[in-house]
Order: C-alpha cells, then structure tokens, then sequence
C-alpha cells in the first residue's frame, strides 16, 4: 500500500462537472488501496476574479491583504471536492494551508514553505480519510495567511510528498506525460516514460510548460519522484525522477524545447575594454529586462560584438537602453531581430556522449539552417535561427537524435 | 476616546464602490479618535452563491465542509476593506474567524461563540490600527472552521464588543433607526432615540426585522450598548441599552409591531379534559410546525374551543393535522382563517401603567375593528384582527399612545 500525493490544477476542477470526476478518479485510486492526499488548485478564473477585485480597490494592494482574498479560491474546491468523495462513500476531509500548518516565510504573494506539520494528516490517513489540502497557500508564524504566487500548487504537492515521505507525487494536467517535443510540430513525438529532474528543469525553462520549474526543483531536491498524468484520461504518464547513472541505457537525449518569445539584440564595434560586459548589461538588468542567451566572440580589431536575447515584449525597451549604452561607450551600432526562434536539445546522456553538438549541426546544416547564435550547458545544446525554420529545425533534429523510433533503450 | 465595534452587513460592502463607502465612513470615525473594530459580512448575495455551488455537488452538504466554503465570503470583503483603507492612508488589518480566534462550539452551520482571544485586537489597536473582523465565522477547538449561521454577524459585533468592553457597537443598516411603527403605514412615525433591550426584542421577533433576535438577547445578556444607523446616512440612530429604571420618565409604549404572515386555527368543541392542550399542540410540534398565539377560554358545557396561530405557509399542514386530532379526541370542528393580522403595543412604561390595554382596546373600538385573539406579556399586549383592518388599527394605535406627538418624553 503506497502514499500517494495527488495534485489537481485549476482546469481539473474549473466546474462542479470536473470536480464529480476528480472525486471518480481519487475514489478509484483510494479503492484499489492507497493511501491518498489531494491537492487542489482554485477553479480556473477564480484566482483572476478575485485579483481583479483586489484592483478595483487599489493597482497595488496590500500584500498580505491580496493573500487573504486570493486563498479562498482553493478554500472552495477543497470543501466542494471533499462533500463529493462524502457522498461517494469516500471518508474524506479538507484542509486549508493554516489547519494543516504548511508554515511559510512572510514573503506575500510568493511564500516559500518552511515547513509542513504532517501531524493532522497522518491521523487522518490513519483513520482511512483520504486527506483534501488547499495548494498554492500557507501561513506565517504570525499567523498571517500566505500564498506561494502563480501555480504554486504544484510545489504544495511536492513540498506534502516530501513531509510525507510519499511514494510518488502525481500532478494531473492537461496533457497525459511529457513529450519529446512539441506533438504540434512533430506528429512523431513520443511520450516519455522516464525523464530526470534536469532534463525536466532544461525543458520546462525551454518553453514545455508542463510543470511549474519550482515545483521541479523542489522535486528534484528532496528527491520525491514525481508523475505528470492526464487528469481526465488513462495511462501511466511521465515519470521524473533522478539520474540513476544508467549511462549506457540511456538515450543521448531526450526531448527538444523550442521557443519563440526571444528577440536579439546585437552592439556591434565595443572597443574591448575590462569591465565592458558589465557597461552594457546593467543598464539592461537596471530597466528590469531578463536577459537569457548572452555570446561574446573573440575581439578583432581591438573591438567586439556583444549579442543577447531578450523577451519579445522587452525589445523595443532594450533597443533603447542599448543605443543610449552605445553612444557612452564609443560602440558603433546596435542592430537586432525579432524574427528568431530558439532551440534546444536536451538530455543527461549527453555528459558521456562526445560529438553530440556536432550531430546536432550536421542535421541542421542538411537542411540548410544558418545558425546565429550557440549556447551550452552539461546537458543542454541551444541555438538560435531564423524564425521560418523553427518547424523544419525540430523536425530535423528530432528525427537525427532517433527520438522517432518507434522502440527506444529506456522504456 | 472610545472603543467602538462598528457591524456593516452583505448590502453595505455589497460592491466595490460601497466599500469605499464604508471606507470613507471608517476613515471619518477614525480621525475623529475612536479606537475602531470593524465586523463584515460578505458581500450581498455572495453567501448564497457559495451555498449553490456546494448544493450542486449534494443535496446535503457535510456541515463541516459547507462552514470552509460559505466562511470565504466574509474572508474576501475584510481583505477588499482593509486595502480600501490602507489606500486612504488609514493603518488597518484583517482577521478571519480564526485568527481572531473566535473560538465556537463544534455545532457547524449554526454554531455558537463561546470565547474571544481579544489578544490580537488590542494590540493592534494600540499600535493605531482599525482591525477589521470577518463576521459569521470562528473556529472550533479542533481547528475547523464553523459559521454562525444565517446573519450571524451581528452576533460576531455583539460578542467582539463584549470580549473588548468597547463602549458601543454600532450595527449599520438600511435603515437609520428603529421607529415606533413602519413608517409606510404610519408616515408619522418617528425614529426612536433610544429602546430597550427587552422593547426591541418584542420588536424584532414581531417582524420589525432591524435587528437579529439573537444579537439582541447577547447584547442585553452582555450589556453592550447597541445603535442602529444607516450605513451611507449621517444621524444618531437609535441606540438600544438597558432599561435605566426610570418609568417616570418613559413613554408608555415604545412602539407598535405587526406582522400579516400568520394564519389561526380552531378547533371547537373540545372535550375539557387534563390533557387536552398536549394532545392538540403534540402533533403540531411533531409536524415540525411553530405555533405562536395560544388561546383557550374557560370550558362551556365541558367542552371548549382552542386556538393557536401559525406561519401562513404552514396553514394548510396544520390544518391537516388539526383535522386527524379532532377526529381522535372526538372535537366538533376545525375551523381557520389565513386572512388575520397581529397588532402588538410594546413598552417597558406599561409596567407601570395600568389601563394600556384597556386603551389600546378602547382605540380599536372606535375604528369598530373587533377582536377576535388576545395575548399579553409583561411589556406587551398583541390582538389578532381581520387583516384589512390593519393599517387603520395601526395608524390608530400610534395617534391613542400619542407616538405621532412632535414632542415625545425621554428625546
């Protein structure tokens, strides 16, 4: 008999419909004898609609304030999911952050947990309740009700499978496991039975929004493995969970991320001087602009190029900043693009594979994609090409890595 | 400087814009000095919303459960008045139920406060802030959120105001006080100045629905003076507080209720036997049916005539069952009548005056307005009259006790 931890987003419970299933599923899953925690997100929009309350009082309510409208929305769909497990025969009981006591920090709107008293629930557990908890909220030493900020669920889930010591922390989504790319882009993609908290970290930050990043290192950290499944359908979904230093096993990578958010931006002729990365980067991170592939060449000429990629929506206000950047520092333009697209391939097999950045240039130069930018990491690969060829680029890659194969070492 | 609780219900923060009403109302009260708890309750039709949501999963929903969903309603409009506040300047802080910690009974739904942690408040209080309270909701001592049930927040400001022995709680309504009579009957009806206790609960419970009965009763058991006033007008109000003992200067009567949701029913002919009264009564309060008036005069020829007056809506049940009684203890007749009203004189003064119900008989006569029941009390005397006679009798009534005077004794 496992402990299982099972974690339900807004979608999953974003009408009294969904919520009957949700109770259907926990109710199947506590039959066939497992000892179960639910966590639950608010119902989709409702977090929304009461932020939207707070801002017809104020553009910047008070945090601590925001977090006691806020949490009621997860308030709701613990009750309701707990009176329809009740109804069902199910013996169950629901929790808000505060009767649990998942104890937090006083950071408002963006609490971390500090940790969670497991008291309650293990007598609950005991008595053979299934246990209903309020995600994305805590509270304080004050008192003071907290929440974690945007889908902070997720991390609820993990940070309850580890008080827990939980077999398996299981997030229900609306897709039925993580894949090795984009199924939209490549009809060949394949679900993967098994990833690792890095490649999930690498894939997630890269554009696969299946799981919050926190929630994954957090995972990661504690080593509580976790499942990403569809909530409404069958399978067995994703496992991540560590590297288990299978290296021969395992595949050379595991998925592509792509991503078409970024822009580029280039200053071109920087008189190549100590301390010149800095001239031109802090006056970026000073406007609050993320900077996320930053590449600097060798200097020619006693000049260099210095090219980094932003949010879209941040490229006019880049653009700005680094003319004014320009002109102090004696470079001679500034030029970008906005018609670019990241990709990535990643995977842990890469650390005892040679030759993988070369494969993966080789099939990009078969198709004749031009490479602007390159970027990596211990298990990451990322370029940066013209937008266009973002599909074709995918397709390419997914194809060389052998991710379409119908069998593959490791499932 | 004086320490006032200050009640706005569901209509008075009913939308954005009158909460910064209330905001503005609070913030006046403020800076005039007075140390500040502020009682809400959710926003109107907000309740019910939630009821409806846990309706559509069961029929019955589990008490328990159903307190965590409808208890958010108050948690959203505290948090909205406090930022409100916050906004103007004015040093503020919310509390749930729980915080407070408003310890309840366990009887969820419609539980009961037994004790207040004033702990909080005062220190909050001595820092300059106006604690702001979520009314309707506590906690039980195994930490489960409990409502007080239906308008319960009354009773939340009644209860805070004893726990601090604030100098006064201040309940805002839709009305600016209570009158001697409703002034769409009577258009010379006056606001009352002050009433006691004991005159608003024969009020109250005779459909002159300012107040909750049972904030009421708490508030003379706990002597906390309470006023009434209009949440968006400027005026007194009335206050409510005890009876001072001075009959010499009271008004006779304080007011007049009435109420046309009653129905009567006789049963006639009724062998005079110990007993009897049970078995009439017995079965009615089996069925679940309140009865309010009891009549039964002296025996003739060792039979009498019983008669008790219902809910209206409760009329054709009781008739029924009314009809079963006569036939087992072998009565003559049911009869009832649905078309009768209730006009009550009430006054802590008729105490010391003899004759008021006398006068109040000699009013009704020369409207010719017969009677057809008579009930008194210690501070009231209620006749039963044919419902179109009502306006008259209370228009009557208000000119015999001389309540129209512009001069009245005691203002």
């Amino acid at each position: 008999m496992a402990l299982i931890v099972q974690k339900f987003g807004g979608t999953s419970v974003g009408s009294i419909e969904r919520i009957e299933q949700v109770a259907e599923k926990v109710k199947k899953h506590r039959e066939a004898g497992d000892d179960l925690v639910v966590v639950l997100s608010a119902m989709s929009g409702e977090t929304n609609r009461l932020i939207d309350l707070a801002k017809q009082i104020t553009d910047q309510p008070v945090p601590r304030e925001l977090d006691v409208i806020v949490s009621t929305g997860e308030q709701v769909t613990i009750a309701l999911l707990t009176m329809a497990l009740i109804k069902r025969g199910v013996p169950a009981v629901s929790y808000t952050g505060n009767q649990v006591r998942i104890l937090t920090d006083s950071a408002h709107n963006k609490a971390r947990i500090l940790q969670i008293d497991d008291q309650k629930i293990r007598a609950d557990l005991k008595q053979g309740r299934v246990v209903v908890v309020a995600g994305f909220q805590g509270v304080d030493e004050h008192g003071s009700i907290t929440t974690l900020g945007r889908g902070g669920s997720d991390t609820t889930g993990v940070a309850l499978a580890a008080a827990l010591k939980a077999d398996e922390c299981q997030i229900y989504t609306d897709v039925d496991g993580v894949y090795t790319t984009d199924p939209r882009v490549v009809p060949q993609a394949r679900r993967l039975e098994k990833i690792t908290f890095e490649e999930m970290l690498e894939m997630a930050s890269l554009g696969s929004k299946v799981l919050q990043i926190r929630s994954v290192e957090f995972a990661g950290k504690y080593n509580v493995p976790l499942r990403v499944l569809h909530s409404f359908k069958e399978g067995p979904g994703t496992l991540i969970t560590i590297d288990e230093e299978e290296s021969m096993e395992q595949p050379i990578i595991s998925g592509i991320a792509f991503n078409r958010d970024e822009a580029k931006l280039t200053i071109r002729g920087v008189p190549d001087t100590p301390g010149v990365a800095f001239k031109i980067l802090g006056p970026i991170s000073a406007a609050n602009i993320e900077v996320d592939m930053i590449v600097q060449n060798v200097s020619h000429d006693n000049t260099t190029d210095f090219t980094f990629t932003v949010h879209r929506n941040e490229y006019e206000k880049a653009h700005s900043v680094l003319e004014n950047t320009a002109r102090e520092i004696g470079a001679r333009e500034v030029i970008g693009d906005t018609k670019i697209a990241k990709v990535s391939i990643v995977g842990v097999g890469m650390r005892s594979h040679a030759g993988v950045a070369s494969r993966m240039f080789e099939a990009l130069a078969k198709e004749s994609i031009n490479i602007q930018m390159i970027s990596t990491s211990e298990i990451k690969v990322s370029v940066v090409i013209e937008e266009k060829y973002l599909e074709l680029a995918v397709r390419a890659l997914h194809t060389a890595f052998e991710l379409d194969a119908a069998a593959r070492q490791g499932e």
